[in-house]
């Protein structure tokens, strides 16, 4: 499988089929086909580094390891979020790089950061490239150009250690080549976001990416004991102890940093023996209510299988599990899924089927939830689809705690039919919880129209308002990008931001690394 | 009981009785005794503010909670450490603050803070005063004086929310009483350090504690979902969520941060229903490292009971139990505590027995256990008797991965034994284990000699080189204050430094805050 993405779309476009039956008879009535330009028709600007910027870089990394063809350059502009696809869709693709380079070390991304800080240009950390969030839309205005510093060749498993159960990776190391790498050991990481056939370690964790594992595994930033990075003004290697006092945790700040403190180039993560067994099964709730009181008493009496979700009534209607991680009608209620994975998975299968049952669940057996798990990762595609058949489609994210979740998720509900007007339909599930909260997953439809870029960007501002308002988190596991940008800024408040600010002041401070980001 | 602590010892001196006989035995033939003088022998420097000053503080809190008396001052200055009785059993209390004064509320501390910015004075927030690392020593060069401000009236628990499991209580609630209040609600915080009698919630923290439940419950960091701290540019009021992806997260910078960057006001915490039922058993193992290795087994299967304690050797075969946590003789080998506490007690203590007799272990039955229960927080209490014995003893902690445990261990040992000389004994246990490493916890005693104080320094810096060469942490669970400073600053290099820094200026920017703690 190929880890590069389409320009326009999500991974590998072939495997974005025609719209299962039920979706194409909700949008047949509404919406019209809006088939994207072919990728060569989409004109980038010409790439504007002056030459002897680019010798010198060449001489860096080697000439091999600096493109500013259209083609590579076409793939490292942006990332996946749907205004991303629109803008692409749409002929523009205004944001491309000006060049595209490849070290091939931590000591090759120490002198690239040289490089660009002696001639001021912008880098753009490159991962996955699966932000949804803008976090690849840097500014460039006042800068001599922007390069995407791609992470691709940072591509080994540096060190296992069987004995602590933690491995280094190079941060461009992906997802799957990371646990086909850890399979040959025996381990793996159990980190399985939506994004993991195609996103890199590096980008895990400056973003603090959350998986479909959580609930066993935990997020990827309490996966991670230690991090290296390169800053404008020198290394930051982090982590010399699973935890520790000794002041303010500086893995917690490069953790969810997202390339504007530094390029995380290394990460040591704690890993686990592959799992010998597992089991996926469903279970239905009478209401969206009533599975997530039981699957907060399961987090709240230490009762967590490996994974744990729960579509609302209208997810769960919707059968749109061929191309998705929904599921298929069960009879008018709600559909969780539970998964086990690792050892003495009978024993707690039985003990959290208990539970369920005692908390008003039905089991549905094992094959939906295995459905759920061969589709796992082919929602996005669906997307792609969709936005084919003139549907606006698209995803939010946030947590809070359990007490003001239904609040909160009927106020983000309400402030994005209210923007997109009707015939909007708004989904949600829960996919990560703790003791304290969970995360609320939104899945919106509406009509393109005739501006849908402009139209998602004021719904999407609405809900973003919705959920500060409501003093639950921008963002659980999406990041903050630009896109969540002004929202961070009041979530964290004035004190924050200057924090935020006085560190990127410190480590970057001619503010090189991917300005616009992040930072308010 | 009181939470007050004697100036010159550990907590209610009334409860440190004389040596058991093994450690009478042991120091009868080469140590002597060494009386503190009296509490009122020792002269305290005069309250140094102008009177112009005091009278403004006055104006922000009252009258009332304005203290310039010796007494009140006596009990605020230093903390706990071996070097801060020594200094004040030999009649030092330069340290004292010039007054203690005593906010009633956030708003009051926020107006305190302004108050010191105003005038340059240095404020050290003061918690339960229970610092082992000098956390409460700060520099007063080149300011107007320097007060104490002591948390004792923020002293509530403000809010309990039963659906998230989450409390939110004042800076300055003890141990013992936040336990009480949480407990009229069925709950408990399950946080047991062994400062508990006395420290407070601020200082937990504020020093990112440890208790002994920290295998069931984990580490007080992990218990923080929500802080409120005010600093002299304004409030911080972080956690929107359990967790979430918006940026590098800010509870985890005033974790850890020693009341440098902002005085901790209110946290909110997880919290979990009261125990059901609890259990505490004693295991022995032939040795350290096969004690270890079942450790590490329990924390790399999830099957992790509440308490987890294993002492070496020597510390097993002391019988120091009677004021101690430390064990009686187990016949040559070493001894393991494990506590299971909460619901499905006799499943989960079936499953870990099972999991350690196939390690080696064998159990040595339930009073053991009990006797190391009752006796949990009492070691600082024997650490008073010794003194008074002539003996020089102190503890210092570290944590790593567990590959690197067993070297770690042995070059500190070596590095105390060299630098205090015969007749050492370098005791060792681990009490915080993780998937990835564990800690490590020295217990000290040699001769006092002339001078106790150069002796004590010259061999903590030994060891504190030896934990950072081999790549440890400076502190697991101590924090950094003044004496670790110079290693922290060796631990997360001039990056780091410079980002700590940054966010002290930020936040700080006339450096009133507990200047010399910390920030290297």
């Amino acid at each position: 499988m190929t880890r590069e993405m389409h320009p326009q779309r999500w991974g590998d476009a072939r495997r974005a089929g025609p719209l299962p039956a039920t979706t194409q008879a909700l949008v047949d009535h509404a919406f019209g086909s809006r088939p994207a330009p072919t990728v060569e028709e989409v004109v980038l600007p010409a790439p504007g580094l002056p030459e002897d910027l680019l010798v010198a870089l060449r001489e860096v990394v080697g000439t091999a390891h600096v493109h500013t063809d259209d083609a590579t350059r076409r793939l490292r502009t942006r990332g996946k979020s749907t205004p991303d696809l629109l803008r692409a869709r749409s002929g523009d693709l205004s944001d491309a790089p000006d060049a595209v380079v490849r070290p091939g070390s931590h000591e090759e991304v120490v002198a690239v950061l040289a490089w660009a800080q002696r001639h001021h240009v912008v880098v753009v950390p490159f991962g996955g490239g699966t932000s949804v969030t803008g976090g690849l839309v840097a500014t460039r205005e006042g800068y001599a150009g922007l390069v995407s510093l791609d992470l691709l060749r940072l591509d080994r498993l540096l060190e296992v250690d069987t004995t602590s159960m933690t491995a280094t990776l190079q941060a461009g190391v992906r997802g799957p080549d990371a646990e086909a790498a850890l399979a040959a050991h025996g381990l793996t990481l159990g980190h399985f976001p939506q994004s993991f056939e195609h996103a890199s370690i590096g980008g895990f964790a400056a973003t603090r990416s959350s998986g479909q594992n959580s609930a066993g595994f935990g997020r990827f930033d309490q996966m991670v004991v230690g991090l290296r990075a390169a800053t404008p003004v020198g290394e930051i290697v982090a982590g010399s102890a699973p935890a520790n006092a000794a002041g303010p945790d500086l893995r917690q700040l490069l953790l969810g940093s997202e390339g504007t403190l530094g390029v995380i180039t290394e990460v040591t993560v704690r890993v686990r023996e592959a799992p010998a067994e597992q089991v996926h099964e469903a279970w239905r709730f009478d209401s969206f209510a009533a599975g997530q009181a039981a699957m907060r008493h399961l987090a709240q009496h230490q009762l967590l299988p490996t994974i744990l979700r729960l579509s609302d009534e209208t997810e769960s209607a919707l059968n749109l599990a061929s191309q998705s991680d929904v599921g298929g009608d069960p009879a008018g209620g709600c559909l969780m899924v539970v998964g086990h994975e690792g050892a003495a998975v009978a024993r707690r299968r039985a003990e959290v089927a208990e539970a369920l049952t005692a908390l008003g669940g039905t089991p549905l057996g094992e094959e939906r939830g295995r459905h759920w798990y061969a589709g796992r990762f082919a929602a996005p595609y669906l997307r792609d689809s969709m936005l084919d058949a003139g549907v606006l489609v698209e995803t939010l994210e946030t947590a809070t705690f359990w007490s003001g979740a239904e609040r909160l998720r009927a106020e983000v509900t309400a402030a994005l039919e209210a923007a997109l007007g009707e015939g909007t339909l708004v989904l949600c599930h829960v996919s990560h919880v703790y003791e304290t909260g969970c995360s609320l997953y939104f899945t919106v439809a509406a009509r393109q129209g005739e501006d849908p870029l402009g139209r998602w960007l004021a719904a999407k501002a609405a809900a973003s308002d919705a959920i500060v308002a409501a003093g639950a988190t921008i963002t659980h596991h999406h990041a903050v990008g630009t896109d969540h940008r002004p929202w961070l800024a009041r979530e964290i408040g004035p004190v924050g931001v200057s924090i935020l600010r006085a560190v990127k002041a410190a480590v970057d401070p001619d503010g090189i690394l991917n300005p616009g980001v992040l930072v308010p």
